[in-house]
């Protein structure tokens, strides 16, 4: 089948080439991998930003000013709202009419919410894969906002070059919290809901976390208050002002292309080498302690020809 | 080497020889294979709880004062604190240290904190494993507990037979946030705090969210102070009241069969059917966009002789 048409339609920013194109893609239909292949050579154009933060931080509010504003100087702009604990996209059709009706008007934002959690387990590859068809589409910005604050959620914002954690007031042991693994990936802290009370002790904890931080460099704070529309200016200066380090890009698509190999090799030896039956027979054994999973890895590695 | 000796005293319950053991596991030492073919026929006898929730909802103070209540009923606890989303278990040292101030005269209780970043991006495999070696040391209970609210969280409390979810009033559009993915798990509620303000209506909320879930079978919510060791027992006898259905030990096994081989399958493929030179280059030249990635994994699947 020539893909030629819909690709096109799709590079031209048609809204409804694009909804199909991710489809196809979330679904893992069978022209996913050469619309793929076809589409990558057009990708990494686009300014990528991810915003994470824990659940109420008003992330959506955020990144709906962030987008009005882009809007304003001109930029078109994809929002990628991921949600990686639900295998539902339809969990986030309510939050997506929403937010549409701020943007619905205006063929500039393309918003999509994604669940990415896989039959096998897979997380980052959907993503991935979603990220390539929405920078060929030609945005000039795509911004990945997750729900969360776990490992699957960093992953997924790392995909984006620019990571923005928001944060809020009075979060108190909560930064304490945050700080294994999710401070360490912000190029840019987002003090939300800025307005309320304890913001300036949350901005101090902030700082005293990050001073040894980031090789001495720390990140910028930023304050704002999504519903009020402010401190969005100096958001969008902030995250300006960041560039990934040279090697950035590489460090990236080394792990991605370690994620993608894990899922096809899965997807590869389930079904092939292993059948479905022999691994829920196999999942019984193990459950009743009758067979030992580190024996069965090792036969089905055997199996494969890869030991 | 035999490792019969050093078997013996884990299965003996000797902390020093568990702690080695869990950290040959943990660094994928040399010995950590057959160690854990000799261990699982041990395992499985152990009563398996799972413990989540947002940062700050007080898991660890709820999780020591579970482990006082067992205690006096004169049962043996390890507790395992799984931070998924740092690389360094050197980052929860500080906090292991607290805790153990509770306990360490006491040497029914046994707590190891461990994170669970694997460089290949494996995270359930290290937490089963860690598990097994538990279970083999014979404590008569395992709390598996875990920092953050997302979709490696979610995994690793499942590892757990019974799965709390903490909460704490206040949570507003967090509670919100929580149905996708994580409330689904909860065998038992337990919401945290239960002395201050809008803790009925938390309550209400998470009711009126549960109601449809489950199958008209919602869980049972369990109003504690842990601070004040209030509703610990109402807690016990929750999750006492909760029974695995036959089958998800079998369905359990089945994910965690699935992680295990994706995880040893790219340890196979990486260092020997792909170096790390060769993967280093492909991600410049996929970063370069002279490479396409979708091509680069077809190769690398048929070099291993899969395609």
């Amino acid at each position: 089948m020539d893909l030629s048409p819909w690709i096109e339609k799709l590079r031209n920013g048609d809204p409804r080439a694009l909804a199909r194109a991710l489809s196809e893609v979330e679904d893992r239909g069978p022209r996913a991998e050469a619309l793929l292949r076809q589409l990558f050579p057009h990708s990494g154009k686009s300014w990528r930003l991810g915003v994470t933060g824990a659940p109420g931080a008003g992330k959506s509010s955020l990144v709906n000013r962030l987008a009005a504003h882009l809007r304003g100087e001109k930029k078109s702009v994809a929002i990628l709202a991921v949600d990686p604990t639900s295998p539902f996209s339809g969990g986030s059709i309510l939050g997506d009419r929403i937010r549409m009706q701020s943007h619905h008007a205006d063929p500039g934002v393309f918003i999509r919410s994604m669940a990415t959690r896989g039959a096998l387990g897979g997380l980052a590859p959907t993503t991935i894969d979603a990220m390539v068809v929405l920078e060929a589409s030609g945005h000039d910005v795509v911004i990945v906002e997750t729900v969360g604050v776990g490992q699957a959620e960093v992953d997924v914002v790392r995909l984006a070059g620019i990571v923005s954690v928001v944060v809020t007031p009075g979060m108190g042991d909560d930064v304490q919290a945050l700080k294994a693994g999710v401070l360490e990936i912000a190029d840019v802290l987002v003090l939300n809901k800025a307005d309320q009370p304890g913001a300036d002790r949350t901005q101090q904890q902030l700082e005293a976390m990050l001073s040894t931080a980031h090789n001495g460099h720390p990140p910028p704070i930023v304050r704002t208050v999504a519903t009020e529309d402010q401190g969005i200016g100096e958001w969008l200066a902030a995250l300006r002002s960041k560039e990934r380090p040279e090697n950035a890009a590489a460090a990236y698509w080394r792990e991605k292309l370690l994620a993608m190999l894990g899922q096809r090799l899965l997807e590869k030896i389930v079904g092939e080498v292993l059948t479905e039956e022999q691994l829920s027979e196999a999942a019984n054994e193990v459950a009743n302690r009758r067979r030992n999973p580190y024996d069965f890895i090792a036969e089905v590695v055997a199996k494969a020809g890869l030991s």
